[in-house]
Order: C-alpha cells, then sequence, then structure tokens
C-alpha cells in the first residue's frame, strides 16, 4: 500500500552499514585498537581550524540562521568561482554555480532537471554505489560499463557498445570510489571525443556529469578539470572530503556557460531541487565555507596512508592498481568471491568491503582514511590471511 | 529535451519572490523604513542566545561535522521524544523520529514514502504553495478542498465530496499558513472521524499529514496534538519558525507506533530521503538543537505584533478572521481581484501578498513577523488605501 520501493530502500540495509555495526560491536568485545575497520570514507582528517573560527565569526551576523536565496549565498558562490578560476585558470562567475545539500543532492538534483521518462545514465564500473538509487529515483535507468581492470581507467570498447540514442548523460567520478584512481588526462580526451561525436551522431546533448568530491584529494597526480574539455559538462562537488565536513551536508551544481542552453540547465537544477524538497542549503556553514574555500584540510596523513597500506600490502604479496587519489584501495581477493573473502578477513579483524555493489566481483574496498596505527597493526594480520589462502 | 517541469519549476517566480524583489529595489530607492513589507514568512525574533551557545560547545566534539545516522543523531531524537511527551503527555521513542532538512524534506520524504502512482492528497485552502509541487513531484496528485471563509476551519462538506478512492493522504496546516487560523479541536474530531469511516469504507489506510512548523506560535489557544485523534497521523516539523533557524534547515518526521505497519512507514521514509538525495541533516545544528530542543524564541512579540496589526486594520474598516497563530493576517482584498488590490496597496509602499495561489481567491496575505515600527507606521497607509477604495 505504500510505495514498495521507497520502503526496499529504507529496508534493505547496505553492506557498508552492515559490516560498520558489526566493527561497532566487536570494537566494544575486543577493544578499539584490535579492529581494523577500512569501512567508511569517513575523513579521519580533522577540518580546518579555521572552519571553527568562521562558525564562531559569523554566528554575529544578523542573518546567521535565516535562509539564503534558494540558489545560495552569493558571496559563497563568489567565493567559489574565485578560487577555481585561480587554480584552473577558467572564468566562471558566481551565477553558474547552485548550492546543494552536499553531492548526493547535487546528484539527484542535476539528474532530475536533466532526465526524461527511459532515458539512460551511463556510468563506469567500479562506482559509487547510490548511482543507482539516485538515477532510478529521478526516473531514469543506470547502465554500467564493465571495468578495465588492469588500469581501472574506462573500458572505452564497452562504452562504444552501450552508449545509445537514449543516453542523457554520463557520470565519472575521479578520483574514485572505490579504486582510488584518477583519469587521466588520455582518458579524459578519449571519453569528451566519444560524446563529442555521439552528441553530432544522435543530434542531442549528452551530459558529463562529474562527481567530484575528492578532486583535492590525489597525490602527485593532476585531476583534469572536466569543463575544460566538454562543453556539456556539469560538476557536482561537495566540501565533505576537502574540508572533512561530511555531516554539514554543503556542495554545489557548477553548470558553466559553455553548457548548451546553460541558462535553462541552471533553471532546472534549481526546479529540481525545490521538487525534491530543498529549500536552500544550511546558512551558517554556507557563510562559514565562504571564509574558507581556498583551504583544504591537512590532506597529507592520506598520502602517508595511501603509500603504508600500498606497500604493505604489496610487499605481502597483495594484488592492487595503485590509487592515486580519494583513500580507497580495491584489492583484488584472495579468492573468486569476494564475499568469503571478506568473510575470511573477519577472523582477523580485518573489515573491508566486498566488491559487488561496486559493479566490479572479486575484490574489496579499504577505505583507508583512519590511524597510521590502525594500517601499522593490521598488515601483521593482512599477513596471516594472506597465509591461509597459501596452506 | 532537459526536463520541462522541472525547467518551469525553476523559472516560473512565484509571486512572493517577486514582491520581495519589488520591495529591496523599493527600499533603496526611499528608503527601508518607508517600505511596508509584509511579504515574507522569515522568523523577525532571533534565535534564543543558548543557540549560539550550544553551536560554539558543540564544535568541540571531536565528531561535530561528522556524519550523524541518516536517521539522524540519536541524542537529538531522544530529546524531541521527551519534549513532545512532557508537553503533549504522549509516549514517543526517539526511533518514532526520521531527522529532515526542514519541513520541505519532511514532507517530500512523508509523500514519496506513501505515494503510488495516480493516488491523490486532499488539502484544505488556503494552503501553502508549495503542496502543489512537492505532491506532484512525488508522483501523485493534489485536490484542493474549497475554504470556509466564515472561518478558515475546514469546509467539511466540500471535503466528503473530495475524498475518494484514491485518497491516499490528507495534509493540514494548522496554525495556518496564510490565515494565521488554528484548526480547533471540534474541527480535528470532525475531520478524523470522517477518516476513520473513509479508511472503513475503502478498506485502505489515509495518512493524516501534520505540516506543523507553526506549532508553538499560538496566541492563547490550544492547537491539538494530531497523533492523540487518529492512529495514521504522521507529524512534519521544522525548527524553523519555533526557534528562528529557518536557514539551517532542520526538521523532522514523526511515524507514532499507532500507525499501522509503523515500522515500514518509517523505513519507506528512509528509503524517500535517499532516493530524493537527503544524506542526514546537518549535524553541528543537530547536536546544537538537542541542547535547545524544550526552547522557543521570545515568540511574545508575534502575538503583540498580531494585536497591534488586527485591531488597527479592524478599526479602519478591514475584514479578516481573528487570526490565533503563526505571524499571518489573511485579509479580504478591497475589490475582487486581490492582484489588482495589491497593485493599488503597492502605490502606499505596503507590500502584501494576493491570495490566489494559496486557492482562495479575493485575500491578501500580510506576513506580520516585522518590527513593532513598520506595522505602526503602515495603519495610516492602510487608511489611504481604505480611503481610495471609499472614493
Amino acid at each position: 500500500m505504500i510505495n514498495e520501493k521507497m520502503l526496499k530502500l529504507g529496508t534493505k540495509r547496505s553492506i557498508i552499514r552492515e559490516i560498520f555495526e558489526y566493527g561497532k560491536q566487536r570494537k566494544a568485545e575486543i577493544g578499539e585498537e584490535n579492529v581494523f575497520d577500512f569501512t567508511l570514507g569517513n575523513p579521519s582528517i580533522p577540518a580546518p581550524k579555521e572552519i571553527n573560527e568562521a562558525v564562531i565569526k559569523n554566528l554575529e551576523r544578523k542573518d546567521a540562521h535565516g535562509y539564503t536565496s534558494a540558489v545560495g549565498d552569493n558571496k559563497f558562490r563568489e567565493a567559489i568561482a574565485n578560487d577555481l578560476n585561480k587554480r584552473f585558470n577558467t572564468n566562471f562567475k558566481f551565477n553558474n554555480f547552485f548550492i546543494t545539500y552536499g553531492a548526493a543532492s547535487a546528484l539527484c538534483s542535476t539528474l532530475r532537471a536533466l532526465l526524461n521518462k527511459n532515458e539512460e545514465v551511463i556510468t563506469f564500473a567500479p562506482f559509487f554505489t547510490e548511482y543507482t538509487v539516485f538515477t532510478e529515483a529521478q526516473g531514469g535507468k543506470l547502465v554500467v560499463v564493465p571495468a578495465d581492470k588492469k588500469s581501472f581507467q574506462i573500458n572505452f570498447n564497452a562504452f562504444v557498445k552501450k552508449i545509445n540514442k537514449k543516453t542523457k548523460a554520463v557520470i565519472i567520478n575521479s578520483p574514485n570510489n572505490p579504486s582510488g584512481v584518477v583519469y587521466s588526462e588520455e582518458t579524459i580526451i578519449k571519453l569528451t571525443n566519444i560524446l563529442k561525436d555521439k552528441e553530432k551522431e544522435f543530434g542531442h546533448e549528452i551530459y558529463l556529469i562529474s562527481d567530484e568530491p575528492y578532486r583535492e584529494i590525489a597525490y602527485g597526480v593532476t585531476v583534469p578539470f572536466v569543463t575544460k574539455y566538454y562543453h556539456n559538462a556539469i560538476v557536482c562537488y561537495s566540501y565533505s572530503k576537502s574540508l572533512s565536513l561530511p555531516g554539514e551536508r554543503i556542495g554545489y551544481v557548477l553548470v558553466p556557460d559553455e553548457v548548451t542552453d546553460s541558462k535553462n540547465v541552471y533553471a532546472a537544477v534549481a526546479g529540481a531541487a525545490r521538487a525534491l524538497g530543498h529549500v536552500c542549503a544550511p546558512s551558517l556553514m554556507q557563510f562559514a565555507i565562504a571564509d574558507c574555500a581556498n583551504l583544504t584540510s591537512d590532506l597529507k596523513a592520506y598520502e602517508e596512508n595511501r603509500n603504508l597500506i600500498y606497500k604493505g600490502l604489496k610487499k605481502l604479496g597483495y594484488k592492487c592498481v595503485k590509487p592515486d587519489g580519494a583513500f580507497y584501495l580495491f584489492v583484488k581477493a584472495l579468492e573468486k568471491d569476494a564475499y568469503e573473502f571478506y568473510k575470511k578477513a573477519l577472523k582477523y579483524d580485518i573489515l573491508v568491503v566486498p566488491s559487488d555493489d561496486f559493479g566490479v566481483k572479486g575484490y574489496v574496498r579499504i577505505a583507508y582514511c583512519v590511524s597510521k596505527e590502525t594500517i601499522i597493526n593490521s598488515l601483521p594480520k593482512f599477513e596471516l590471511l594472506m597465509k591461509e589462502y597459501k596452506k
């Protein structure tokens, strides 16, 4: 009688949450330091102190808690434009930005704005599991291109077979959750060239939606800024990772002027946000981040963690593509069934996420946004796990 | 090519926003004190000082900016349950509450959770204009029962003609935006008795969705707590008005145990929130409000305003039902066409909202959440306006 789809979405626990809950219980039993919990992509580095200072400062505004405009605070939007223009040599103005409740709301508003019934959205495995939920709830169908397991860049042969007249948008996520891989400039050029050709062939727009909450978390590689490569690129961003503010739900949709009918696309994003019940993003936090738009948390610790765990696991004989960004490592399971491997790892109190829900079989995701000690102390356990498979 | 409905929602400016923008411009021209702007329902009383203190205190939590659980922080949910139980002699537990991005997100999540295609939602004129947007975007159809213009309680004769097998839910909003009227206990009993009968007649649940952001703003009358009168009542709340925090986007959906299959309804609300891109409500503000759940802003000023403007306008010969709550007055226009009346009022720099979008013709809404001076100084202007019509 109630909506069955929503009931299913609300009752089907995500495997990540399930493992997380198990981890909580296990920590209570044997002590936090003895559980090696690599489950959640929750920033372990605190927000920069300037954020809290800015919160306190902005509390004194008369409008600290008032509605901002539905599209977001103008000064905040200006600060974002200035920051990006400086770093990427772009030419954005404040009114290219629509402020959202983080990346999830940015993606949902964008998809709802673009999609008509039965249109398709393509993404590339491995991919963030919620893309399926967001796309279907906004009336579309998510089409998954299988992974290129050698590099976890894009499997272009498979992609050109999937793209068709119904394709309305393509979602990319680089640096990638769960692989940690950064799409190279070569990949972005190849992808956008195909999109340009297909736009001509099909005679309609194909939007490239770049979901990039991990943009600032990259180690010694450049993350190509997609709007410079493709006219119909729309960026969905969140401050959850770069400023370690996942709970504050602030992000944006960037609709560059180069997008076909960009004013209408922007207006449709605003209309979609309204239809989804997003009135305006939280005001005090908009004001605070406006003062810190050019900052990030001290992200170096993630790179140290990456080096530690990547080298450590490689040395033990584990196989994985070197991740250049985000805070994830995508490791080949030591048996075919990732879920079975995950369960064996549990015996050593190692908590990792089997890859099936990310659209690839036979891997596990390790979220290394944890303390250095957790990584160091986990390595002997990973060694025991490896030994069990070699028996 | 993009979604036409969303484009329309994003481009069609609401009349309220239009008037508001005009007001801003006019204030720049002739000085703020010379424009009598009764357009927006934006709290004029500041948040209690305890809120800012709680924000600063909670900034010191290690998890101040971290994700809370998707359903909301447990301590916050507990504080809400305790506060309601104390005031209304109810028996709620923390897990009856799902924390949302304010009332808009609460309503959208609830509607999406309940509605299947082509089902109907009934509401009573005058009504908050966004109900149409929210209901249609979640797949339903909004059916409006015409107003009882004598009292702005419920027009029951019209209601029983509209309710039918397709009716899945009824939305009420008391204290009401835009009329300021509080539904009496008699009204609530009559309404819920009809709903109980119709549930039996049709053999399925009919949910009563009570949108009550103005619950705490009532002057000497009791606002009946609906869950005590009806088993399938779901409450949508926001701290926007009672704590003067409209920009912070914190509210909740309350699904009492008495609701049929309440666990499933709650799960469907959670699933719907997920589908709409609501990850968790802003964390720092959840923690801060948890410490202030039993407080309100100093709401007395609204009552003073109500008395001033109600008595003042009555004395001048204006007609309106005495509002016992919220901060709105619904005044009969001095000519048939409310829009024409609104335009005449503009000549005296009085800014009010014509009633057409609220589902009633021939009235204007006066939002008296303004300074006392604005009201006092507006009365001679209202007198001139009245004189113009008496000429």
